[in-house]
């Protein structure tokens, strides 16, 4: 499978089946994201993966929105990842403040992602989630107050095997060459 | 090859040749980065591609710390690929306001590392830029006021094909089951 193949397959799964996943399949996705480059190669993240069971359904109760029940697929998956930010290197700290970014945002988004596409080769579902009780989760996993949580991802084999179309943005819309949004 | 290797693959070029880089391949890049997914599916982004060689060389001017002299490989890059942060979808800045994150910089880096990873595929060359001045770059090619730069990506053939070995933390450094940092 080439690379825009695996792109292709990648999609938010929202619907688990409740089959276990094999924990050397997770720590494959782990090696993926632990291999992304990252500002500074500041690497500033740590991955928590949750598979205990009762305190996974803790957790996913957490992402759940409760007005409009957002997020409530997470009850059926059988992980849930927890992406924590770690302290930047100085020059990555010194970058980011000079250059009003908050470059371990990319970098978390970028080993996130590896851990997605990795987990799509193993033909496992992801959904990454920005919406969770982040104080919750803490307390739950005993993150210590000086850190964050960048994001969430569910993880668990698809209930079906379907690939879903992507809507997406045409190339001519979301490219140009030489100048902004000129004509190719 | 599979995820794995092509994530072992890919790493920071910092020494390119002349080689000019295929359009096909720059479009297959632009491609990957386009099947990328983001918050809301906001696909907050877009990819202006430099390669008219006179206005490329004054864009890698944009990127070199004058003190150091750091980025000074861009200049010898055929290609510098520009990522403009557009517009959040409404569901997604309302989320990053009451989340207190800025989602759009996660799915800028999910989409430049895309781009990467076919870049790499591609048996091209890249790296991600943090360090740039943004006024300068958005002049030169006309980026309205309104928007941000989010990274630019320095591309082309390596001038040397050997892959750096990597170094990052430990998989038990880097991940943990069911709690904080706590023993496998």
């Amino acid at each position: 499978m080439n690379f825009i193949e695996l792109a292709q397959k990648r999609y938010s799964v929202r619907n688990f089946s409740d089959k276990p996943v094999e924990k050397e399949k997770i720590l494959r996705c782990i090696e993926a994201a632990r291999l992304s480059p990252s500002a500074c190669n500041s690497q500033p993240w740590h991955f928590v993966v949750v598979d205990e069971i009762n305190l996974k359904d803790r957790i996913a109760k957490e992402t759940v929105m409760s007005l409009s029940g957002m997020n409530k697929f997470t009850l059926d998956a059988p992980v849930i990842v927890v992406i924590v930010i770690e302290k930047k290197s100085i020059s990555s700290t010194i970058g980011s403040f000079l250059k009003g970014k908050d470059f371990s945002l990319i970098d978390i988004g970028i080993a996130a992602e590896h851990f997605c596409l990795q987990a799509a080769e193993e033909r496992l579902g992801t959904c990454m989630l920005g919406w969770f009780d982040e104080k919750a989760v803490k307390k739950l996993l005993s993150i210590p107050d000086s850190r964050h949580i960048g994001l969430l991802i569910s993880l668990g084999y698809p209930a079906n095997g379907e690939v879903r179309a992507k809507n997406r943005k045409s190339i001519e819309e979301m490219s140009s060459f030489n100048s902004y949004k000129k004509e190719k």
